[in-house]
């Protein structure tokens, strides 16, 4: 069963699994083996009954009293987030910031890996050298079916990006991260989530006008 | 009075007010004078009501029967935001990704400009020049009161991002846009909006499990 059939767990929740995970590994690095829900809330910066509430969506953790056993938490929720094996990630469109992330080696640690590279131009000149192969589009399909690839990065510019969308979709990408400022249209088992600076900025300038 | 004194308009709003905003730059490029707030909100992949309900956060806009009018909605829109004028950011730890946001050439038609950038190394040796001056940590301080500048993007490694928050905010700067992957603790008058790859890989890693 897909996951996306299950749209009862907020989007919202999921980003705070993500915080979770990130508060247990800090707690594992300290070996601290137990914490109260209390103690995990506060580290996350939210209430203890929103900690409580969102992973009742998974089952029945900790135990009265003595709270949660910090392992066990952090790998159910890997293994809810699909991140207790490496991913494999494809990206599309090296320029400066595709070269930025395929050289960032921190990705291993979170449980994703950028396996290859694709762009319209594989052979033009770069400021810089990176560890994965640069391919053409035309070697997309053939790479993402034989490496069983679900999600791809895409760092084209605007006008270039409805277009790589759908060609990663043919191929079968069900999951992709969008760096350019288009609004992709995808089938709706496809899932995108956008990252895009210049709103990240305007919406910081809102909230510091003198 | 400063905006972030107003807590009772939501973040998500002043997110699709940039949303909106683009959807008004692609109408007028295509010469579209007015719009009604049904085909608006469609373009902007939102309700009618959901849409007059964000703009009456800002007054009264539009005219019955006859809808908004582009221009000047785009102009109200950008004023809120404080986009109308050009604003001056900065961005500390030119890495990687931060010379990719620095060679980045979008921003300024979106009314942000990456005036300088600060390094622990200004001298040290880079794969690609850029056209903004690196300076040391040291000229924080007198660069950000020289120039009035009040925004500032983070992109040092997560060890190093509290440290160079504290700088920031002691110099004056009131937004940050943070992509190191730490949370930062800053004071109440501060804004911090984050930006974090990995995040965004999980939480699509999520919803895209079979």
């Amino acid at each position: 069963m897909k996951k996306s059939s299950r749209p009862e767990i907020p989007r919202k929740t999921i980003y705070r699994l993500s915080t979770y995970l990130r508060c247990l590994a800090r707690l594992k690095e300290k070996q601290i083996q137990t914490v109260s829900s209390e103690a995990l809330a506060k580290v996350a910066g939210v209430k203890p009954t929103q900690l409580r509430k969102d992973l009742a969506y998974f089952g029945t953790f900790g135990t009265r009293g003595l709270g949660y056993d910090v392992a066990e938490l952090s790998n159910r929720i890997a293994d809810e987030l699909g991140t207790s094996r490496l991913q494999p990630v494809i990206l599309v469109g090296v320029g400066n910031l595709g070269l930025a992330l395929l050289s960032y080696r921190g990705f291993e640690k979170e449980g994703f890996e950028i396996v290859a590279a694709f762009d319209a131009e594989p052979d033009r000149p770069r400021d810089k050298k990176v560890s994965q192969t640069i391919f053409g589009m035309e070697d997309l399909p053939a790479f993402v079916q034989k490496h069983g690839v679900r999600m791809a990065i895409i760092t084209v510019p605007a006008e270039a990006a409805q277009e790589v969308a759908n060609a990663l979709v043919s191929a079968g990408i069900v999951g992709i991260l969008n760096f350019s400022p288009a609004v992709l249209s995808v089938p709706e088992d496809v899932m995108v989530n956008n990252v895009n600076v210049a709103i990240e900025l305007e919406n910081l300038s809102y909230f510091i006008q003198e």
